[in-house]
């Protein structure tokens, strides 16, 4: 009987779609990586009766119950009170935490307020998670086998103890059985193109090998997902089963597992000690903001010119009034001059620039909202390439930036 | 009795954590604007007992259910089969669907795959919701008053249908009772010291108006909601409330509803005329990118010198190397030197500037990492801030360029 656990995420501000739920994204995933599989995640609001029937209804269907949200400091925090009352036990001043709190205000310099103080109270008899960023402590209670995990819901709060607690806790309890998964990540092929592309493959794979298409803004994941007694022999079914499909979308594979294209395109300029340098203008910064989420990008990225005036396009990438003028700003001509002189302006290796009209304004009849071109330029070339998105202003940013990326994976190795 | 709603997320990839939820964030507060409660969230992974429980376990629960993924050309996409299972109904070509497809390709100058044409069998009886951005189609089925509305996963094709199709035949269909939410919108207080600051105030609240805090990074909304039969007489009471509680808490409000902060900031440019220029390190394009989410932005805002080597701080925004070598990068003379030089370079009235430590590597015992520098400079006035954050890279990062902003607000005004 395999371990299952249950995500039960408690806040009317995350029914009534105000705040986004990220936590049990994060949770799933981590929870993946040792074998213990998410059954059913259930979003209820800050109700007594909901929160306890969604109590009952996860301890009948899964081993683990994992709960955030709830325990603030505030008046609508029931998290802590219901699971005291669910397990019949009463709320008991609990000294460390207290002390915990106190002195996590210390550090911050900030004054406790009462609504800090009533925090360190826990339900009599469950195991104290330290919370190391915040004032709400976690908790961990069990009974008849099955357990129950309460934990704040700030993201880095969760995060934290999960990582530093809860997590090898969970692994040395319940880890158990092998499962192993392969990601191939593709950018810039639709999923039904790709899908059509391997089907014959996909239909010849064995029952206990499981093909996922997890589609993205601009990128198609497959995961291949090994079920089994012996990891070391599903690791070797899964890899023998993704090489014979690789021949097959070659081009289209940027990396495997946790790669992202921006931490790919990275590793190339590193191994290659060549810099990078980007002029923008749709993209507003979108472009430069995911190159630079990548640790250590300093290494090899020196910066970007947002040129969000033509202004600054002229007095800063020396793109010539007359260019602007006679093509427009959004043009092969503009974006291919704003890659070639982002190289000389920044002293970069590779320029690469967007200039687009990302919308919702701006748009003409030959130049409608979407209309974006973007280019490379080295040493040896530049390129420049058309798109046409037909997606809203957030979507066009995004859509190009990765685009972008995208043509740099093309042709930066190809030198 | 109130008409609730459902969502059911159907999808591997999300229990396994590998993509994130973000459709039944969207659904909810789409639901919500037309006074539709969502009672409970439900996700599943692609298995057929579990997700035929899940459509009968949802029909005792409520009366609409909106049902996400599952839809794709792919093999591992059980819903539509499935939904017609669940009605005890035949899948029947569907010409009208077929054409859209065929069309949508021809478009698109794709060619179409068989996967594609199976796209266009629906359940008999259902109702087809066209899927202009998307090849699956959307259903709606109903029994015994109860609603079954199946949409494809990818965000932006079910965000089409709801809004051009589902929401106003959900509305005209459903729309009942008063409610009224009004949010204010705090930045850079905790949600505790927000607590005890307006504890009194919540105390009084009547019964029917309901609180909440909605904390997010570096920002806590307080959401006021009235229930009640007349909207005009709760949208007063909503008012009244909140205007007793504005003096306690005024100098951290900095809009009120849908207000981002981004976009109130540009308002307050686009007012007085006045144009905003960044020159960033740490936030390395993220505070450009914020700032141009905003549609329109290019009437106020030039760009952004992202200096992500020092070389670039001393090339384009003229930092004296001798500056940065006394001082460091990070640094109050280098940030504020970065602020009024970027409005010279830019020719704008407001420089905005950041320099910092994001981490994981670059920490150091007496600047470590989390160590951020923030800048405004206007015409009248330079003003730094120093930030010791303790977060990991991606927080550094979105921490500092929210901070910067809310350096702009607090000094822009004050001229």
């Amino acid at each position: 009987m395999a371990i299952t656990a249950e995500i039960i995420t408690i806040g009317d501000e995350i029914l009534y779609g105000q705040t986004l739920d990220t936590n049990s994204h994060w949770i799933s995933s981590a929870l993946d990586a040792i074998n213990i599989k998410v059954f059913q995640k259930t979003t209820i609001g800050d109700t007594r009766d909901h929160i306890l029937t969604a109590f009952r209804e996860a301890e009948n269907r899964a081993n683990i119950i994992l709960i955030t949200g709830g325990l603030g400091p505030t008046k609508d925090d029931l998290t802590k009170p219901l699971l005291a009352e669910y397990f019949g036990v009463p709320l008991r001043l609990n000294e460390e935490a207290l002390e915990e709190i106190t002195s996590l205000f210390a550090r911050a310099g900030r004054t406790m307020t009462d609504p800090n103080r009533k925090q360190a109270e826990l339900p009599e008899g469950c195991l104290k998670i330290t919370n190391r960023m915040g004032t709400a402590p976690g908790m961990w209670m069990e009974r008849d086998n099955r357990v129950f995990i309460s934990m704040p819901g700030v993201p880095y709060e969760m995060k934290n103890m999960m990582q530093e607690v809860l997590l090898p806790k969970l692994a040395a309890r319940f880890g158990q059985g092998a499962i192993f998964h392969k990601i191939v990540r593709t950018v810039g092929v639709p999923e039904s193109h790709l899908a059509s592309l391997i089907s014959d493959w996909e239909d010849q794979l064995p029952a206990h090998l499981k093909l996922a298409y997890l589609p993205s803004m601009g990128q198609v994941k497959l995961r291949l997902t090994g079920y089994g007694d012996n990891e070391q022999v599903l690791k070797q079914e899964v890899h023998e089963a993704i090489k014979q499909v690789l021949p097959v979308i070659k081009k289209h594979i940027y990396g495997y597992d946790e790669d992202e294209l921006e931490s790919v395109i990275g590793q190339w300029l590193k191994q290659q000690n060549k810099t990078l340098g980007t002029a923008e203008s749709c993209t507003g910064g979108h472009l430069a903001g995911m190159i630079t989420s990548v640790p250590g990008s300093s290494a090899y990225y020196k910066g970007t010119i947002v040129s969000y005036d033509n202004e600054v396009k002229e007095s800063l990438l020396d793109v010539p009034a007359e260019m602007i003028e006679k093509h427009g700003a959004v043009s092969e001509e503009v974006v291919k001059t704003m890659a070639e002189n982002v190289r000389k302006k920044l002293k970069v290796d590779v320029g690469l620039a967007t200039s687009g009209i990302a919308g919702p304004d701006g748009g003409t009849v030959e130049k409608p909202v979407g209309t974006i071109w973007i280019a490379y330029a080295d040493d040896k070339k530049t390129i420049a390439k058309k798109l046409n998105f037909t997606k809203d202003r957030k979507l066009n940013i995004q859509f190009s930036a990765l685009a972008a990326l995208n043509l740099f994976r093309l042709n930066f190795l190809s030198n």
